[in-house]
């Protein structure tokens, strides 16, 4: 297995791909619009196919590749079925999908919004924006629910193996990749709090809109292609 | 072994940090100063004693933290007999640091700058400025030679195995890592391409000077505490 992490400088949204070299077939997680033409270049040259692109959640604050990958690669598109409606899959909870060899299974960790999805494989989760590395997403948006992301992280994520690697959607401190074990305990919105301390360190964040969210929510739920309402 | 890329995103500089997490001890290989506190949280929640700074050249565009997380740590520094002439270990080509189990090889890289040095562990190569992914560092300052840039990526560094992982000292466009393989074959200033080839393209890329020279040069000629001239 092969994975490769990209970066997006203007939103710090992390792209993930996933691949079975030996198959040479890949995964795209939570492809940004803009980066279309190097992750395109990327998989050219390691000669991998694009099969599969998954999105962990629909996005506030950057526009998916989704669609334009699907045009350009044919790679069908999965999300959660709360989800974007665009895509071609919704996955339940305990979904699995196979890229070559890899197994990807698909793990329901709503909160920070109600379609967040992570998708694990062995040794390593792809967080999107429901465990970041000693944080988390947020939860007064698209509706987001603090105690149900608390439920989500201690429940889901964690009772994953402590060296499961933690790749999450976004660092805006160049870090890069966490540990399960490394946020348990020392994630300082989880590491010993309640649900309760947790929904109250939520409550108080008072943080601004997302610049972009009244372009990007409509954007990304037509896979960055067609604008919906 | 334990690797761990961080980013500064101020100046797209890659900070790496290699651990033995047996024997609780790690290096920092080009550290960035305004990443201290991010960096020194990281070693003591991952429960590491900072025992070597390592520092690929002397930086234009960032100011090291070599100096700074000596005075706080105790770390021994290192870098090449033409580098800093602050650190405490002036290494030379095919010299090896310990780091508990764990052997890094110094490899001249000169071309960037006359004090180039990568540096090799089983399976990856720190390369600095001298081989960036599908680029290399500018000629054109700091004593930078084309024609021996040319050399120390086609010998030495070339010379790696094909699936070695490369990780650079900065990227522009959000990659993280390549493999020296991708690079011998896709890295457009250097596949198939001639010394003399190599050395025209060079010379006329007719870049701006990097904005911190002035300051960062001496800066780091001094650890990134004790400005020289």
């Amino acid at each position: 297995m092969m994975i490769r992490q990209l970066f997006d400088l203007e939103t710090s949204t992390y792209t993930y791909l996933v691949a079975d070299p030996v198959a040479g077939v890949a995964a795209l997680i939570d492809p940004v619009r803009e980066q279309v033409d190097r992750d395109l270049q990327l998989l050219r040259e390691l000669g991998l196919t694009l099969t599969h692109v998954l999105e962990t959640h629909v996005h506030a604050d950057h526009v998916t590749a989704a669609g334009t990958l699907r045009e350009k690669t044919g790679a069908t598109t999965y999300a959660s079925g709360a989800g974007a409606p665009c895509v071609d899959v919704h996955l339940r909870h305990g979904d699995t999908v196979q890229v070559g060899a890899i197994t990807i299974t698909a793990r329901a960790t709503p909160g920070h919004t109600d379609d967040s999805m992570s998708f694990s494989v062995p040794g390593a989760v792809f967080t999107g924006d429901a465990l970041l590395i000693r944080g988390c997403g947020r939860t007064d948006f698209q509706n987001g629910n603090a105690a149900q992301l608390y439920e989500s992280i201690t429940q889901v994520l964690f009772a994953l193996p402590d060296d499961t690697l933690v790749y999450p959607g976004h660092d805006y401190r160049g870090r890069l990749v966490s540990t399960i074990g490394e946020e348990r305990r020392f994630n300082p919105r989880l590491a010993g709090k309640s649900r309760e301390e947790f929904v109250a360190i939520m409550d108080q964040l008072g943080l601004p809109p997302p610049k972009y969210i009244d372009i990007a929510v409509p954007a990304n739920r037509g896979c960055g292609v067609t604008p919906t309402a």
